[in-house]
Formats: C-alpha cells, sequence, structure tokens
C-alpha cells in the first residue's frame, strides 16, 4: 500500500514538475463551476452585412468573426461552456450558434483546448460544412471527423533558422492565408504538448480584396520576428492575445506575451488597428480574467499613439472598419 | 506511517509547484559533482593597471572586476566552488582570490545564491574590509556580519507605477551610483522568494569621471524601462546577463533575458559597449553552459551593427575600453 501511494506520487510529482500550470487550473476553477457564467446582452443576430468590407466581432477569448467583403472567416471557435475539463466560461460566448453564418474559413492556432474546441467545431459544422478548417501541420493527429475542408499549414515557426518565419501560403475561396511564426508550445493540455516536443502552433495572414488580417494565434515576444512580419505585410487588423497573466506590466513569459510585449507586437507589425483577445473569458492558473485588459489601458492611457489604434472590445461587440 | 509518507509527499508536490526549477537544479548538477572544474590558463596578477581609464575582467557568472580610473569596483563576487547547495562550478574563478585588488565597491544586485555569496564575500573582506557593500533595500536580511560598510539601495523596480523605474543615487568615494530597474525575483534559493514575495533586486548605473558603467543584474526584458534608462544616461559599457536559457533563440522568461532580449536591451539603453554575463560557469535547470553564448554569436553573426559592439570574454579575460 505505502509503495502504491509512493509511486503514485511520484508520478504526479514528475509530471507536475513539467506542467505545475495544469494543477492550479484545475483549483482556480472550482468556484467558478458553482457560478453562472455572466450573460451577454444584446447579442447581434446577423453579424455579416451587405455594405461591409471589413469587421470584426469578439465572442470572447480568441474567438473572432471576421468579415472580409463576401467572406466569413472564424478564428479558434469556442463556444462551449467548459473549455476542456477544468477551466469554465465566466462569460458566455459574444454570438448564439444559430446565428453563426456561414463560414468560408475556419482558422485553428494550435490544439489547446482553449483552441481547438471540438464540441464548438461540431455546434457550428452543419451550416459550414464545407469551410476549409485550417491548422497547423502535426494538429491534424487531435482531429475527429468532420465534414470540413482540411486544409494542414505548414508551420515552420523559425526555431531552427531564424529567417524562417514564414509557413506556407495558400489561396482558398479566393483568400490568400499564410502561416506565420508564433511562439508557443503544442500538445492538448500543455503537459502533454511539453513532454512530447510537439511544435503544431502558428500564427495567421489573411489577405483578400486588398485588406490584410493578423491573427497572432497564442504567442510569447520575439525580438527580430514579428518585426520581419511587419516588413512584409501591410496589416489592416492585428487579433493579438494579451493574457494569460498575473504581473500584467510584465513583457512576459516565454509562450505568452503580456500586455507590454503584445504592444510591441503590435507597433512590430506596424498594424493599423488591433484587438487584444485572450483574456476576459477563462480562469487560467493566473490572475482575474480582466487583468490583461486593465494593464492594457493602463498602457494606452500613458501612450497617446495608441489611443485610436486599438480597440478594446466587450464580448459579443462588433467593431466596423471599412464600408463599401 | 501512509499517513507520514502522504503528508511530506504532499508537501514536496506543494512546494515543488511552485519552485519546479529547484528539482532540476539538484538533479542535474549531480554529474557536476564527479567531475573537476575546468581550470583557468595565465590567470592576471594584477587587473588594476596605473594607466587604465576603464576595463573590465570576467572572474565567470556575474562576476565582474571593474576598474574606473584610480577605482575598483566588483559585482555578485562568486569565488566559491559551489554556489547554494546545488550548482557547482564547470570553470574555476577568472582570478585567484589572493590577487583581487582592494575594491571601492562590491555591487550585489540580488539574494539569489550565485550572485550573493557568503562564502566569496569572506573571502576578498580582509583586503577590502572598508570596501561598500551596496544591495537592494530588503536584502539586508540575509546578511551576516561583515566589516565592510553596508548601503541599503531603494529599489523602486516600477512594478506600481510604470514610470519609477530609478531607486536611489548616492555618492560613495566619489562614484555615484544609482539603483535602476530591473525585473527579477528574490528571496535566497528562488523557491523563498516566490513564497514572501521579496522584491529585493536591482540594476545599477555607476558614474565616475565622466564614465558610465550599467550592471543589469539579473533581469528578463521589458519593452519599457530599459529605454528609458537608455534616455537618461550615456552609457560606456553595459554588463548584461544572457542565460540561463534551454530554447536561447527566445526573449527570454519573466524573470531571465536570453540573448535576443538580451541584446535588445542592450540596443534599448544605447550604451556603447557590451559584456554578456550570467554563462559558462555553472549549472542550472536548463541547457548546457555554453548555450546562451552559442546563441548570441548567432545573433551577432546576422547583424553586423553588433560586431565591435559586443565583447564576449572567456573566463579571466580581461577587456581594456580606455587608456589614459
Amino acid at each position: 500500500m505505502i509503495k502504491y501511494i509512493t509511486r503514485v506520487l511520484m508520478i504526479f510529482i514528475a509530471l507536475s514538475q513539467i506542467s505545475c500550470n495544469l494543477f492550479y487550473v484545475a483549483v482556480r476553477n472550482v468556484p467558478v463551476f458553482f457560478s453562472t457564467p455572466e450573460q451577454v446582452k444584446n447579442k447581434i443576430k446577423q453579424p455579416v452585412k451587405e455594405n461591409v468590407r471589413l469587421s470584426a466581432l469578439w465572442v470572447g477569448h480568441a474567438t473572432v468573426l471576421i468579415q472580409m467583403d463576401d467572406k466569413v472567416i472564424m478564428t479558434d471557435p469556442l463556444f462551449s461552456e467548459t473549455a476542456g475539463e477544468f477551466a469554465r466560461r465566466v462569460v458566455e460566448p459574444g454570438m448564439d450558434e444559430e446565428d453563426i453564418p456561414k463560414c468560408d474559413l475556419i482558422l485553428i492556432s494550435h490544439s489547446h483546448f482553449d483552441h481547438l474546441s471540438f464540441a464548438s467545431l461540431e455546434g457550428i459544422e452543419e451550416r459550414s460544412s464545407h469551410a476549409s478548417l485550417l491548422f497547423p501541420s502535426g494538429l491534424e493527429k487531435y482531429l475527429p471527423n468532420f465534414t470540413y475542408s482540411l486544409v494542414r499549414m505548414d508551420n515552420n515557426n523559425g526555431y531552427e533558422d531564424v529567417n524562417r518565419y514564414i509557413g506556407e501560403k495558400t489561396t482558398l475561396s479566393g483568400i490568400d492565408v499564410t502561416s506565420v511564426f508564433a511562439q508557443h508550445w503544442g500538445g492538448r493540455y500543455g503537459l502533454d504538448g511539453y513532454l512530447w516536443g510537439d511544435n503544431a502552433y502558428t500564427g495567421y495572414i489573411i489577405q483578400y480584396h486588398g485588406l490584410t488580417v493578423y491573427f497572432a494565434g497564442d504567442t510569447g515576444y520575439d525580438p527580430v520576428k514579428f518585426k520581419k512580419i511587419g516588413e512584409m505585410y501591410n496589416i489592416d487588423l492585428a487579433l493579438i492575445p494579451i493574457g494569460p497573466c498575473i504581473d500584467c506590466n510584465h513583457c512576459g513569459v516565454q509562450n505568452h506575451a503580456f500586455p507590454p510585449c503584445a504592444v510591441e507586437i503590435f507597433k512590430d507589425i506596424k498594424a493599423k488597428r488591433m484587438i487584444p483577445i485572450h483574456y476576459g473569458t477563462l480562469y487560467f492558473a493566473q490572475g482575474y480574467v480582466d487583468a490583461p485588459v486593465d494593464a492594457l489601458k493602463s498602457i494606452i492611457a500613458n501612450d497617446t499613439s495608441l489611443k485610436d489604434k486599438i480597440d478594446i472590445l466587450k464580448i459579443g461587440e462588433q467593431k466596423i472598419y471599412y464600408e463599401k
């Protein structure tokens, strides 16, 4: 019996040494499971509009519904009540699933449970069954059977060669999509990614009718590669993660940029506008869900050059950038 | 018995969750204890020279002997065979203790075992008994009785207010010393620092006879504060840590800048020259001891503007910057 307990605990120690985070995510979410997610009022029923060239609707976390002229693109769809086994939403999704329009592209940045949600992909599958589902090479091993058209994107994340920061360019429904550098880690729950050295994660550049949108995925800061992306593209809108963080005034950790370095990424890529994402929706091991955006607001207050460039949306809010 | 084992292991789990690093440091260093530290050939016997205005001798890790005209300054002296209980040197110190000249100032950046070495401070105490020992406020609780003149430096590390990145300025033996922003963590072994929220860590600006040296201490990257330091000082020489790291092509983690962001710090502070430190001496939980400098060399090879500005010294090597 002693031997059994010792062995089980030793295995847990070995595992927890590698992924301390998982333990905290579970602990932090215990109280959340006894609360009700905040409701979103006045949800938009018809997010796609005839007269719009470029708009973005923040559904929550890393989920954004983008309209580019007649095309509809969704990033990392998360509509389920929990993300994985541990994390539950504190705010409901900013759109009802029945109002999600027919999507042309669905972009998956990586396989972590808060970005690759099987239930959410199933929920929107019927109306968008022929949408292209794009994902970084290596993620396919996690995918169940979908009717989506599967598009595996090569993702040279520049680990080996600092100059290889672009993955692959492909054209789908007339939309050019390029996988670009992101600095994160793979696997499904974090732990397995560390163990297996999986590197299926990517950012995306989406180009259509002269418009360019950048979806950073989940990424830490890099002082060289985002500048190179900025040299290559004329980005109209950038979706950049700002969480999760406790000390949100820091640059970030290796695999997550916090607000100061999310702003650096925005400056490096020279985008016209930015929407911060990856906060306000789920509890991780870190601080309160709005800690990242509070830190971002304080940065904007001290840097007037950012004021008209960073659009902090409420969950469910849509921003129209260009009209026809 | 089961209860006892369970309790002990649960305590270990709780502790190890907070400081996973400590476990790895111990494990990594087992083989090192069965090896002999590499010898340094042709050690310099008389590092202080009459005709020199500015020179720096790298003793190893974060220990640098600086000559500024007639003054001698030493940073984070580490001459002992082990740093703390776990980490042992892989290369011997670049100077013999009996050759260490009389120091005017000894700067301690923080209390981690590889920066605040009691045995090393004892070893150089006799000849430099009246030297000023400078340390960030809060570190005094760790200090044993020394004959050094103790100088506690206020260290507003800018966590509360992003504009407070300068601590305190003091003048000692005619040398102006200012404590400046660093992003690290306190305590003695890392673990205790996380538990107690100790923030006794700092960088230093040293000004004497029109010369300015910057000792970064141990720090992560910040996209704002180093630029502010760069605006305030005309730095001749910067001592900047580049390790410890495994994925040394990344910016870094929250509390350590890896080579790409150590170079960013160097650019942000607009220093004339840089000596990389904090590598090549001790095994931590991370990669091989020269991984940081190999990554730095690759950055320099790709950025010609750095070639004549970053001086990679061997342990025991001295670089003379200005002569009289």
